[in-house]
C-alpha cells in the first residue's frame, strides 16, 4: 500500500528515450518513452486489449505500438489504431503526469487533476550553477520505509560505514528532531570532532572538524541531507567540505525499492577525478546500506517492526516520520 | 482447473521407452515406460507406500520397482512384491488409459470407462502417406489458454513473427469464425498478397500469392491449421505451399504447458533441407511467441484477462474457444 | 511445528568460536559466538532495537554488538551499550541455554528453567577411548520426520544404497519393534547373509557374516544405530566389525534439515585411512537418502502423507516414533 496522489521519481531523464523503458513503479507497471519532439510519455504498461506489456512494442513515430496484436496508442493514451478494425471509439491507455526537472523525471500515480508541480521536493542542488552533481541508481530488495528509517538516523554511520563517512562522533552526538508541517528535520552537530575517512580523502582535513548533518524528510520517499564540514573553530567556508545528499526512495513493490541519489557539491567542482572518487564511495557506502537494509526485510517477513522492545534518542526522526506518512494514507484512504 | 475427460498428448512415442519418462500433465504426477513386449504404461508417479516418485525406481523386465523400499508393480497397476512382505491384496497404483496414435502418446486422466480412442482429434497428416511431417516440444510458461488463445487470432503473424510467416496482409484480412458442436472454426482468405518471408525461402514464390488459413479448435487443448498458397490468381496446386500447422497443448501446470507441435507438409516431401530449414524458423517463431505468452502470464498473476477493455473482430475465434472450454469445465463439475 | 522443551543439537563445538555463527534451529533465528574465557553463548539473531540480525555486528570482547547503530549486549543476553543513549534499563536479547557435549553444541529452544542435561540422548562413543570417531553435517531439503521415517525402516539400503551398506538381506529380513516410553527401538537379525559391498571394504569379510542393525529412535529427533557384523556362525568379535551411527536430525525449517552425523567405530581405531573410505562412504550414501527424502518432500508438498494407501510390517518404527512425537507435540500444546 502505497501513497498516490504524490509525486516519485521515475527515472533520469537520460534512461528515457527513442527506446521503450519499463519500470514498476509503487507496484504500477510503467512504460515510458520519449516522442519524437522530445516529451517524455508514461503508459501503463498493459496492453487494454489482452494485457500484454506494452513494452514488449514498438515506437512508431509518436506511437506506441502493441508488439502482439498491433494495437496503437498515442501520446495523449488514445488508441489510434486496432489492426483489421475500425479505430475503436474512446478506447485508450492510462498515462501519468510527468514532469522533468533536475535531471529526473517525476511520475504522478494519483488522480491526475491533482498532479501540481510546486508539489515537488526541493531538489535543485542537482543543477545549481556552482554545484558539482552526481548521481546514480541502486536497486535495493527492501520496503522504501527502511531506506528512510536508515537515512533518519544516521548514527549508524559509526558501525556500518566507518570506512568512509561514520565515526564514533556520529553516533555520540545528540539530534533534534523536529516536525513542520508534513516534513520532518532532525539536525546533528558534531563539534571538534575527528573527520571520517573519506572527509580527508575529499578535503584533506588535518585537525578535527565541526560537522553538520542537516536531514529533511518529505512524503512519500524524499530525504535531503545538508552536510557542512569545516576545520574545527575555523568557520572557515574556503575549506568547507559542503555537499547535499539527495535521496529519492521510489518504491518498486512493498519489497523493493529503487534508489535514486545525487550528490551535488559546492568544492572542487571543476576536478573530475573528485567525481570519480566520491562516486565510489558513495556505492561502496550505499551497498553497505543494502546489505543490512536487505537482511532487516528478511527479517520483516516473518515480523512486524512492531515486535522491537528497543528504542533510542536517534529513533525520533525514523518515528517522526513513518507517523507522517501512516496519517497521510489514512487520509488518501478515507478520501 | 482442468477438464479430465479429455485425452492430452503426454509424450511422443519415441520419448517413452525402458527408461523411466516422469512428466506433469494437467497438474497429475505422471511416469511413463514401455514393456518388454513393447506396451507403453503410465502410472501415477507416487507409490503408494510413502508416496516417493517411481519414476526414481528401475524398470525390471514389465515391472517398476519403487527405488526407495523395492515396492514393485505389474503394467496393470498390481502391487506385485512388497519386500519383507508377503504381496499385499489389492494394493495398487492408479493407472491411466494410454494410446500411441500419429506418433504420439495420448493419455485420459479421468474415468477410464469413458476413454474412447473415437474421442482423439484428427491428427493423421502426421502419418500420412506424400506428406512430410516434422516436429517438436517446447515448454511455456503459461496457461495452455493463452496458446489457445494465440493460435485462434493470427493477427498476431504481422507484428510478432514479420520474419517467418506474417506480414500486414494477416492483419488487414478479415477472418470469419463459427462453432460446429464443440468445435471452433476460423477462417482467414488473403487474396493476392505479398508472400511473407519464409513462403519465399520455402517455395520460391516470387509474385503475390492467395493464402488461406483455416484453424480448426478442438477441446481442451487442440488447434489444426490448414495452410494453403498458391501464386495469385493461378490455384495452381503444382506450386502450392500446402502444409498443417498440428497444435497439441498439454497443460502441465496452471502457469505451465507442455508445446508438442508437428508441422507435416505436402510440398518437397524427399527434401530434408527443407525439413531442417522449417524446423529453425517455427521454433524461431514459436519462441517469438513464448516471449510474449510468458509476459503475459506475469500480467495474468496480477491481473484477470476479464478486465480487459478492447476487444477486436479477431477476438471472435478466442472468444468461441474460451466459451467451450467453460461449458465443458461446468459440465464436469456438475456430474 | 517444532517441540520446544527438547535439546538439538545446534553445530559441532568447533564451528562455534570468535567469529559469528548464524543457523536457523527449529525456526528460529540464533547466532552463536564463544567469549574470550571459552564459553559458548546462543543469542536470537534478532536486534531488539530494529529487528536487524546480529549475525551481522562484531565481537567485541565478550560482547556482540549489532553492526547496524551498534548497540551492545553480553553474554547473558542484557543490552549493555546502546550509543548516544544511557544504558537501556532490562533491554535485552534472548539467550538460549546451550550444553557442549560429545563434540556437539546442544541448544534448548523451550522454557529455560526445563533445561535438563540429564535429558540429552546417550551418543557417548563419539567421545569414548577405544572409538574411532568421523562425521560431518549434510543438509536436506526435507520436513526432519522424513528423515526419521528413513533411519526406522533401514530395509530400504537394499533398493538405495546397495553399492555400500544395503542387499537384499535387508529388505527380506523381519524386524522387531519396540517402544520403551518415549523411545523406539527396531532390530533386524541378518542370520549368515552375504556381506555387502562397504562391509567387505572395511573389514575384509571373505564369507557370509551374521549382521545386526539396533536402532534407537528418541525425540525429538535422535536415531542410534548399533550396527556388528561377524563371520556367520563365529561371533568373533577379533574380527567384528562393529560401529555407531549417530543421527542428528535438527529441523531448520518446516521443509529443511540439518543432519548431524557421527560414525565412530571399535576397530582399526587408529587407522586414518579407514576414516577417509568411511567419510567417502557415509557422504555418499546420505546423499542417496537426500535425493529420495527431497523428492518425497516434494510430494509431501501437494499431498499428505496420510493419503497412502500401502503399509508395510517394516513401517513398524517409523509409526511408533511419529505417535511419540504427536502425543509430545499435543501434551506441549496442552501445557
Amino acid at each position: 500500500m502505497f501513497l498516490r496522489n504524490q509525486w516519485y521519481v521515475a527515472a533520469w531523464s537520460r534512461e528515457i528515450g527513442r527506446s521503450l523503458l519499463a519500470r514498476r513503479i509503487a507496484d504500477e507497471p510503467v512504460v515510458f518513452y520519449r516522442t519524437e519532439d522530445g516529451r517524455a510519455v508514461a503508459f501503463e504498461d498493459r496492453c487494454p486489449h489482452r494485457l500484454a506489456p506494452l513494452s514488449l512494442g514498438q515506437i512508431v513515430g509518436d506511437r506506441l505500438r502493441c508488439g502482439y496484436h498491433g494495437v496503437a496508442f498515442a501520446p495523449d493514451g488514445a488508441c489510434v489504431d486496432a489492426p483489421g478494425n475500425p479505430v475503436p471509439k474512446g478506447a485508450r491507455v492510462r498515462t501519468y503526469p510527468l514532469i522533468e526537472k533536475w535531471g529526473w523525471a517525476w511520475i504522478w500515480l494519483g488522480k491526475p487533476e491533482l498532479a501540481d508541480e510546486a508539489l515537488l521536493p526541493d531538489f535543485h542542488w542537482q543543477a545549481e550553477p556552482g554545484w558539482a552533481p552526481i548521481g546514480g541508481t541502486l536497486h535495493f530488495k527492501a520496503h522504501y520505509q527502511l531506506l528512510v528509517d536508515n537515512l533518519l538516523d544516521l548514527s549508524h554511520e559509526a558501525f556500518l560505514h566507518m570506512n568512509t563517512i561514520g565515526n564514533n562522533a556520529v553516533a555520540e552526538a545528540p539530534v533534534h528532531a523536529s516536525s513542520e508541517g508534513e516534513h520532518v528535520r532532525v539536525t546533528r552537530l558534531m563539534a571538534d570532532c575527528p573527520p571520517p575517512p573519506l572527509f580527508v580523502r575529499a578535503r584533506g582535513f588535518a585537525t578535527n572538524i565541526d560537522r553538520l548533518q542537516d536531514i529533511l524528510f518529505s512524503p512519500p520517499c524524499y530525504v535531503s541531507i545538508t552536510v557542512q564540514a569545516t576545520p574545527a573553530g575555523t568557520n572557515d567556508v574556503s575549506q568547507a567540505l559542503r555537499w547535499q545528499v539527495l535521496n529519492a526512495l521510489t518504491p518498486e513493490t512493498e519489497r523493493t525499492t529503487h534508489y535514486f541519489w545525487g550528490l551535488p557539491r559546492q568544492f572542487l567542482v571543476e576536478d573530475r577525478a573528485v567525481d570519480g572518487m566520491l562516486e565510489e564511495a558513495v556505492v561502496r557506502t550505499f551497498n553497505e546500506d543494502r546489505a543490512m537494509l536487505e537482511a532487516q526485510q528478511q527479517v520483516l517477513e516473518e515480523r512486524s517492526l512492531d515486535s522491537r522492545t528497543l528504542l533510542t534518542l536517534a529513533d525520533a526522526g525514523p518515528g517522526r516520520a513513518r507517523s507522517v506518512i501512516s496519517r497521510l494514507l489514512r487520509a488518501e484512504q478515507a478520501a
